[in-house]
């Protein structure tokens, strides 16, 4: 049989496992490499900026490219292996190959003692330095004498920041963004879950068979790529943005968090809040704050766009995050699959919301007359369709938008879509 | 001894019981003889708007007027007799003489299988149809073999659609509305105990010494009467109206319901949340939708007036709504009469309301030099009227109206009464 | 060794014990030698409003001075000496010298039988009058046969009515001001207490290297001293004052009052409810209404300023108030000196608010090149502050101001400072 959700979970994993091994960074070709997988869902124009370029108060740095790293230990053996996991490397290492002493090399080797198992996430993208990040079980296990081989072969050189866009246009050029950040190495929760959300609504969207807004979906390195994202299109996304939405940790198995825009009632948050007042799923909503994800770009004062964040735990609060064990077995395709589809009830949220007009504005319509009052006695009567008719056709005074009434009934919106056609057939809107 | 109270409460009874037996429609002489048996303690100019005439969307329907209706059974009983209770009749029925099987008659009878002594009440306005309402247990007794002979004794033709206004001038004419509908046949909670309700509001604003606002209470057949009145009045009404109520099932012996305008903070719902906050009996504020009475007129988008409700258990939510069990004993005649008085308390509230303007705006007045500050050692003291009168001026900038400056101390408007006459014959205002 | 707090307790006691036994009244000698003890701590110009000078709606009433008042009984005894308690005389007695009998005697003599051992404070300001409080448990004591004498050395003539002014100009002339009164006899709490307060917040204040504000110390007698002050500065105040606060029952050893100004959130309201968020002790606010003090005035609709009153337990609320039992024993030098610690507080959060505005408004600004970002693999790093500053720089708008930013995230401005200061050092601000 075919079911479309496991369709949809078996493209999300099938895509997962192809760009889970790719060590990706701010820039580089693994960055480029991943962009191009996603391209085959969500079709992309990519954007080249070169290193040294001014992007607001930040320079675009160096590329860095890297082929391989490891460490000999005195009594021979090869550890923190960059081909068995990309983590060992500290991100935007300067290229070595020495030996040294157990005391020179120490600071350049990260661990974490309170999760043994774990290797940490740890980068230097504004400081040129180089180090290894092992899990500490392994640590232990090192001498502390003798003569270590030290070998990072990476290049750290004039080259470019890649950013992917993929665009659908609507019927007006008002904008949906999606942004989502593509820079981190191995990583599950805290990094593939939000492109790969990203290119499912980019196919939901798709196959709407109208749309009113034009969609924008962002694939950039975090921080540098949306600042350099927003040095170019910035003013004109403040001129043309409805609503945007930042994923990212969109694939573990707890409940939603909705972090607000600044703007706190944005039509980005009425959206998302009206949206999860209707799931099974717990939900809570939090205030803008700093701390995060590319929010705090979107949401500067320069911008301060309509820009908020649907994730599910939300970055820093589960242990995994920014360690080797934020991999496929933390996360759940089915809560990444169930994600998407929150977010495409947004969108068509979005879509069907408007300040309509009720073209009768003194008194109620004669409903009956146009077929739309059954009588009481007709067996096909329904009282709460009718009432909902009636209760739509009240307010819509061409200030209240869809949300509000519905809410009003503390009812989704999406349950007015053959109302509104209805009204429409009867030119009552 | 002379009880006003016990006055009331047999002015009351005494039309309850003439109003009650009369078969009332949305048009008809049953209406008309109603509208005149209230214009003895209302007086009212009637208005005939004829057959045909479009009003808004609606068109006045013909006028309907019934004599008589009966069934008589196969086995020759003579059943759901109009003459017994007006409910038997579908209102609205078309003539009919005629013989029939059951078969033929069985979609023309309404009951209640789970109210089996109910007998429901059904209309069919604006979809020619006829039919008879009974008790379903009496309609189990009904044979299923053999003839029935079906009369109605009704005309349905061009006439008149007729409602009833009674006006009390006052010094300015900003109006303050009482609505209440007139179209139910024999029902007490959901049609009499409204314009008994408004009848005796209007004795006791007649019977004020002077009056700021200008007092207009509608008796209307509900829904097409109050289109017809807006369709004639309804743009004067936007310009003039300050507080309007619809009074409906003001008799049960339930706590009160303040349904809001949609407005939400009108003068109509702040005047009557803050009367009821005051009262003994327990109440509850609810806000606009368009399930109700004719609130849904007089707030449509093209009029939005100030026009709330206070009710006692809203229509639908006592489970005789609609039958022939809202009846006498379903009411009480000392609710009803404390509905009565809480809206003279509202009428005296919008009365005494005003933004006044303390003519000692800069620091407190000395209000020993005006007899108005009892010295401490006093025996007269009064400290909380001294207190509520130094709060009162304090507050009084032109801004703050009486209803927001009496709740500031949690207390009602009508307190001032007293220091409001102080101040003015101080000059202080 | 030297504890600076204990210090500023042995300071608030030595000048508490120099003033008590002063008759302070509206007008007179004892409240222009108080003035002048309070000098030596906060330097004061003196203002004299001659008797019979219109302020707004009152007029200056003569000046009050007394040298003796006492009663000799029938049995010969000297009771309800002034020279012994000064609340023995009616505050504003004019002068008697007399004998009488106790039924002549008894209408001006005033105890409170359910606190035997207290002696009432009574006034009578504006009705020429006399009398003596004595504690109920001695007046039982006085025969009723007999003759009494009774003495009272005032004089109640033209004079003046004296307040005075400390001030310390800031950098530009926004005022802020600290009123409190002078007039009440020996009482501690109602009276000493916010005087003594006023004067240590002047020392602190005047200790600061630099201000912003202007420092207005108000010392007048309650009522007709600010309504006299009010009538010469009031004008000027509306156009200058940013916050003021009425200084009162700043003694007592129970938990913080803030009592809102009338506008409910001027500056003065969120900085004082800011700070008082922050502190230990428990604290409650409550809304302005005119039973208090001088916030009556200052708050009247003509001006209707940002004033508010930080009190401990306010009047009327302890049941030593306007009693003998209002003494040193009633109040806290610890509570005193805590009162003035969260007045300076609420002056140093007044000085570091602003609307700053972060001159990199385009995304965030790269903190790593201006050294205020330490790398997360450096052992100085203070995840806590960067994350303060990342978030001031975010909402330092130029509409935000501080008190909001910090509010934000639930924490004092005050732990803002150095952020502040390193923003400016690098310009960002």
């Amino acid at each position: 049989m075919n079911n479309p959700q496991q369709d949809i979970r078996h493209t999300l994993e099938s895509y997962f496992d192809r760009l889970w091994p790719i060590c990706r960074s701010i820039t580089g070709n693994g960055l480029r490499e991943s962009l191009k997988i996603l391209s085959e869902i969500a079709p992309m124009k990519l954007t080249e900026i070169p290193t040294g370029e001014s992007v607001f108060d930040w320079i675009v740095p160096k590329e860095w490219n890297i082929t391989d790293a490891y460490i000999i230990t005195p009594d021979g053996r090869r550890v923190a292996e960059f081909k068995q996991n990309n983590l060992h490397v500290v991100n935007y290492s300067i290229p070595v190959d020495q030996e040294m002493t157990w005391d020179e090399l120490r600071t350049h080797i990260h661990s974490i003692p309170e999760m043994p198992e774990a290797i940490p996430y740890i980068t230097s993208y504004y400081k040129e330095n180089w180090g290894f990040c092992v899990a500490h079980e392994e640590l232990v296990t090192w001498p502390k004498e003798g003569v270590y081989r030290v070998v990072i072969d990476s290049q750290l050189e004039a080259g470019h920041l890649t950013y992917g866009e993929a665009v659908l246009p609507g019927s007006s050029d008002e904008e949906i963004l999606f942004s989502t950040y593509l820079c981190h190495p191995s990583m599950a929760n805290n990094e593939l879950s939000g492109p790969l959300a990203a290119a499912l609504i980019y196919q939901a969207v798709a196959a709407m068979p109208e749309r009113k807004y034009t969609y924008r979906f962002l694939f950039a390195p975090e921080t540098i790529g949306v600042i350099a994202f927003l040095s170019r299109y910035g003013e004109e996304l403040k001129s043309k943005l409805r609503a945007g939405y930042v994923l990212t940790c969109c694939g573990d198995p707890g409940g939603f968090t909705y972090k607000r825009s600044k703007h706190r009632h944005s039509l980005a948050d009425r959206a998302a809040e009206h949206v999860l007042s209707f799931q099974n799923t717990p939900h809570r909503v939090i205030e803008f704050a700093v701390g995060g994800s590319d929010e705090r770009q979107y949401c500067s004062p320069g911008f301060n766009l309509p820009v908020g964040s649907l994730m599910r735990t939300p970055y820093q609060q589960f242990k995994e995050y920014h360690t080797s064990l934020d991999n496929k077995s933390f996360i759940s395709f089915q809560s990444l699959q169930e994600t998407v589809e929150v977010y495409t009830q947004i969108v068509r949220t979005l879509e069907l919301n408007a300040c309509y007009v009720n073209r009768i504005a003194h008194c109620e319509p004669q409903l009956g007359k146009r077929g739309l009052y059954p009588s009481s006695v007709d067996p096909l009567f329904n009282r709460e369709e009718t009432h909902r008719l009636l209760h739509f056709l009240s307010f819509a005074d061409g200030e209240n938008d869809l949300i509000y009434i519905a809410s009003l009934r503390q009812e989704s919106s999406l349950k007015y879509e053959s109302i509104i056609r209805d009204c429409r057939n009867a030119n009552l809107i």
